[in-house]
């Protein structure tokens, strides 16, 4: 049963002074991962060609005394490159240099991504930038001799995450990229140990890895390959970017489709999780395509030729199991919930009603409590900031609980809260059951029109507040 | 010093198996009010002349065996009668039933308004709407032979507050009214407990009570009274109307100048509040005005005149402090925040900045661990919706910690975190100091205008999950 993280307890005890209501739960001691995550951690993996990463330890945060915390990812050749990043308007440093990097150079000659945790290097000032292109910089500069690459732009993707309003300790970091460029390998536990260099609060490490084809005579016969990472694990709201992660493919691909397809992929994806509302300074989503397993004659594909249309959807299908991931592991999470909105009059309004619910403290709490509480769940679809009133007509109103394992063993299927603005008569145990699984499916039909949107978010729990009540210090 | 809440356990404790990071906490066993709460609860009064009112155990939650759980306000004499309601698209039935009563009657001929505590009678369809309407009507027969009002509209505003989308035991509270009726009383006790029976997850009741003239010869030598009495302590984020209160004042209003009044003083007061940002469904602050402690030929209160522009900003402070305790009694809070946003371009945008930080699950928590992490400020404010992007402009943005009791002890004034966007190097232990206290103003500068908003705001705990988590159960 996956709904207990047995290495953060949050369980029942009884004391003679504070009666039932007492429960006991702790932050996690030790960096060893919940055994009910360990199914979400690959043994193995398909990783692209052309890619080597390293994870070395800085020490960015002077408590870290051994944990890796500065990751690099290379390609062994120039590759296309293109990131979103996030709509803050307190950009971090790293995502201001990275976009001037990836815009003056066109997308194009791109070596590396370097990423240190323990400090986001956000709202540092001038100083902060600085720090940003002087990684960005001795990055590059690893491979500026073998390329005979002299041009004054950067070829690297710089991120940091970690606490906000804190300088970066740079010349700790800068001196140790020599050390990182060394060790750059390309066995699945390079790949793993780089996934864990990036992760601040998460509690596993986010690394997938698929192999794909794709059509046309250049192509035949040739198995691409694409790995991917990213972190989590709080400050996680969507706003065009989101979060940190990196996606690396052996595909060869234009820097205008590779910009395009990441572009229209992370919108279902990367866009469409919650963990508590908060847009972070840093969210930057990088890809880089390296073409290191096609012939030297393979065309580059283009934007919306054959090949770039069959990619698209591999790369959403990668991106949406990716971003699966950071819900799984949001800050305290107890609960992996989907909710769906349907019939909705317009797009937005679908999208709002959805984070409208993915955000209600109120919302989270209850599934944390594993508590039917559907009216909650009314109350935040009618806050929502709507294009049109007429989305929401309590009359036409639709709220459904749906196992999101349908299967046999749950084959009462769906459970049925409200209909058409009339509440049933709901069988409390049924829905007790349904709320002890971790994963839901929250279906809202609004019966006013025909779009539809989802929302993956996670629940509220004690461990949340204890996770970012004390994560400072 | 308030920042404990000694009958709220909330402190550490250390087990083998959970080293130090373990704490226990407890849900309220008790409704004793927390000795730190006391304080703001007043133990005698100045009430309005020919108001009664009354508190009746009904038991409206079948596990409310003995707590009065009905409220009666009632005017010896018809009265003005008006009401601000909640946005939210489910709006609960005794909001559409009460905004009908208010808007047939032109606010006039106002007896009563009866609440009851346990259920929300919010989202329960056809049925929820003819129960609220039966509590309207059963409330105003009561006065229906003495005034010899016979027209078919109910005299009585209708609230409830508790669980949405449960029906009401609508039989009880109907056979409840008489003796409702028959205890009303004027006595300060009577006030108190009536305050108390509209409490939900509130630890204290919220009644205030003050006394106040008005210019120009009619009320040369009147000494009028108002009181008030509102409830949190969850579901509260600002959208006009906001959870419910009412007040009474023994002034001569007509209906078109109450509406007024109460409408502008609710903005800056009822309408700048937020203790977990979801609007609930059945918000509603209502006002009686019955003109009791004036001579019978005394003209009443019109739209813009004299005594009307003298009672507004009496009314704006009085609805600020009873709007204070609602933040003071948020649900699990520990910390009560004012947050201040000066030099913006424009007003929206002010308070878009204001909501966006009293919303923050990351400030909140945050602010609950003592942490000045400041960081998480600058990004709310940076993922703030505006109208305008040059709202915000890094360089020109300030955040300072202003102690709220800016006394002696703490001459030491303003600390400041950002300076024009460039971090300040701060006395963290100055900071902690300062996080010790329950009071706290945030202070943010965006120096791109001149227009300022402010929102009163508390933390997030561990104590609101465990309240929110365990609610129906």
């Amino acid at each position: 049963m996956p709904n207990h993280r047995p290495l953060r307890v949050v369980k029942q005890i009884t004391t003679s002074f504070q009666k039932e209501q007492c429960r006991c739960y702790s932050a996690p001691v030790d960096s060893a991962i919940p055994s009910n995550k360990v199914k979400y951690v690959p043994t193995s993996g398909t990783y692209p060609k052309g890619f080597r990463v390293s994870a070395t330890h800085v020490g960015v945060k002077p408590s870290n005394t051994s944990k890796p915390d500065l990751a690099f990812i290379a390609s062994d050749i120039p590759a296309a490159g293109t990131a979103v990043f996030t709509m803050n308007r307190f950009q971090a440093a790293p995502v201001q240099v990275s976009r001037d990097i990836l815009n003056s150079r066109h997308g194009a000659g791109i070596r590396s991504v370097i990423i240190n945790s323990g400090c986001a290097n956000a709202v540092t000032g001038k100083g902060g930038l600085e720090d940003a292109r002087a990684m960005a910089r001795t990055a590059s500069s690893m491979f500026d001799n073998q390329s005979g690459n002299d041009d004054s732009v950067p070829n690297s993707v710089v991120m940091s995450t970690g606490v906000i309003g804190q300088r970066l300790p740079i010349s700790k970091i800068i001196n140790n990229i020599g050390t990182a460029y060394a060790n750059l390998d390309n066995s699945h536990e390079a790949w793993l140990n780089t996934a864990k260099a990036i992760c601040t609060t998460d509690t596993f490490p986010k690394l997938l890895s698929t192999t794909f084809t794709l059509p046309g005579p250049a192509h035949k016969g040739v198995e691409y390959r694409m790995a991917g990472m990213t972190k989590g694990a709080g400050m996680i709201h969507p706003k065009m970017g989101t979060l940190l992660g990196v996606v690396c493919t052996d595909a060869p691909i234009t820097p205008n489709a590779l910009r395009a397809l990441l572009q229209t992929a992370m919108q279902a994806t990367f866009n469409r999780i919650s963990i508590d509302g908060d847009t972070s300074t840093n969210d930057t989503l990088a890809m880089l395509a390296n073409g290191a397993a096609a012939s030297a004659d393979t065309p580059s594909i283009q934007p919306k030729d054959e090949a770039c249309e069959h990619f698209l959807p591999i790369l959403k299908s990668f991106l949406y199991r990716l971003s699966d991931l950071v819900v799984r592991d949001g800050e305290g999470a107890t609960k992996f919930v989907e909710v769906r909105v349907r019939n909705a009059l317009t797009v937005l309004d679908a999208l709002s009603i959805a984070s409208s619910i993915s955000r209600s403290p109120l919302v989270k709490t209850a599934l944390y409590g594993k508590d039917a509480n559907w009216g909650r769940i009314l109350c935040a679809i009618g806050y929502s900031q709507l294009e049109s009133p007429e989305s929401i007509n309590p009359a036409t109103t639709n709220v459904s609980f749906i196992p999101a394992d349908n299967s046999a063993s749950k084959d009462e299927g769906v459970l049925k809260l409200l209909v058409n603005g009339e509440p049933e008569l709901v069988d409390e145990e049924r829905a007790a059951r349904l709320l002890e699984d971790e994963d839901l499916i929250i279906d809202i039909d609004l019966g006013v029109g025909e779009q539809a949107e989802s929302y993956r978010f996670c629940d509220f729990s004690h461990e949340y507040v204890t996770i970012n009540g004390d994560y400072r210090t």
